[in-house]
């Protein structure tokens, strides 16, 4: 089976080489081509487009930045939909609205084409590892087909219901992970100004009932200095904006995880720390302090 | 050495009951007598008053309410330091103010009598297994003293400063908690608007970078529907409240705990649900959805 991948970021770099491994003949696009030389050297093969691509691939997997780029990967004119057929099959990973899953699954229906929406969650190391978890919206059957597929580049893939369902799970992860980020750097914005020593109360938070993921792997690198991106801070803002989005629409008021999003854009569009890694939340107290 | 230990809750019960078990000699007091029965019938013997416990034993252990029980247990007519002398040792784990703390450690010190602050986490569980991880504030020959006993109750015992320090790593605890609690909370508000099988969502949260103790541990109870206290909220709110007023202090703004603590006013105040324990705390949006 040839598959299509569009998008060799951080991620899809990871991906690529994973499906490369499994044997899977691959072609990708990705608009920088420079960033595509890693997976080329790798032996992928390249198309000028994404309306080139699909016209020689069976599976198209995209996972690019931005609902806008979504829209443009999908719609633009020289977007998949120019020319993919009956029978093909989109998978969708990028984290993205589930409107625009609909929308997508919406026209490639009309066409004959398949679509899963199958965000990810894992970050880099979980991409390079193979290990990412993907949740996945669409139709049992066509899961079931993409799944080995899925399984080159994940350990954890599961079916979430139809259309959109896989991006309201991504959604709900973010929401999650909204509580541990604030609630982390807020506690070492506390535990600084009380003159605690913070890598012993990491370490002391960790062995209890504040224990989280956050907390393991950013306390130490926030300590360190190292803001460097593990998710980019302007990814994450992304997202919990478009949870804040689908929240509204349900009549679900969220507001921790409004407030969450509050002081990422404090951090993104005042502080333009956007591509900070999500853990760089925490530059946004010490410069409160200083206020 | 002799122990005096006052509060016989929940968390006091299985921790006198470890101080037992580890051969020491425990006389206790409780507001409510009846619920000292239990470690009466464990071999704890009975003062009739914090006053009259403090004439018999070398070192005092509290662990009780609210700030203003505890005020009550040192400063009351019946209080301790009514009757406590000089080379005595008390012992505060009561969650309360770092500024009590510092006020109790200063009437003490001019006495002539030791203390230390050294509250706990790790809840009932913890307290009945001697597996409690306790934040210690002190002086080091005092915390050297006292770590044996320390020990019999908990596994994770660390001093992290004077005065007020084992209070400030607790407040930290907190802050840490407050942002998986709401955002554990929103995750399951938002995923079941969504319509989301809850418990896969659970699961393929708890694999990824949104993993934590809470969701863990009070997301299978949640959709058990199981708000039975680990820790109730009431005390949970309290916590919120001395760590946000410190934070005041120190002028340090912690928007996302605050807010989390509007949260749990709301469930606590108005909807009067204190003694639930802070998973309860979900039910603040099922209450927002039909509203």
């Amino acid at each position: 089976m040839k598959i299509g991948f569009i998008g060799t970021g951080v991620m899809g770099t990871g991906m690529i080489l994973n499906l490369i491994k499994n044997n899977y003949d691959v072609t990708v696009y990705n608009r920088t081509k420079a960033h595509a030389a890693t997976v080329i050297d790798a032996g992928a093969k390249w198309a000028d487009s994404p309306r080139d691509l699909a016209q020689v691939v069976d599976v198209v997997i995209t996972i690019v930045g931005f609902p806008q780029d979504v829209e443009e990967t999908y719609y633009g004119d020289n977007g998949l939909f120019k020319s993919a057929k009956a029978g093909q099959t989109l998978i969708e990973m990028t984290t993205s609205k589930p409107s625009l899953e609909a929308k997508i699954a919406q026209t490639a229906d009309a066409k004959g084409i398949n679509t899963l929406d199958a965000p990810v969650s894992g970050g880099d190391v979980g991409a390079k590892n193979g290990t990412l978890t993907i949740m996945v919206g669409g139709e049992q059957a066509v899961f079931d087909q993409m799944k080995p597929i899925l399984s080159a580049m994940g350990s954890n893939v599961n079916l979430f219901g139809g259309h959109g369902k896989g991006q309201h799970t991504k959604m709900a992860n973010q929401i999650m992970i909204a509580g541990t980020m604030t609630g982390l750097s807020e506690m070492l914005a506390y535990g600084k100004a009380a003159g605690l020593d913070l890598s012993a109360l990491v370490k002391t938070v960790s062995q209890g009932s504040g224990d989280n993921w956050s907390l393991d792997n950013y306390g130490p690198r926030i300590l360190a200095g190292d803001f460097k991106p593990g998710f980019a801070a302007k990814h994450f803002l992304k997202d919990l904006r478009i949870a804040l989005q689908e929240s509204e629409k349900m009549a679900i008021p969220l507001p921790a995880t409004e407030k969450a999003k509050e002081l990422y854009e404090k951090m993104v569009d005042q502080m333009g720390l956007g591509n900070d890694g999500t853990q760089g939340l925490v530059k946004l107290y010490r410069d409160m302090k200083t206020d």
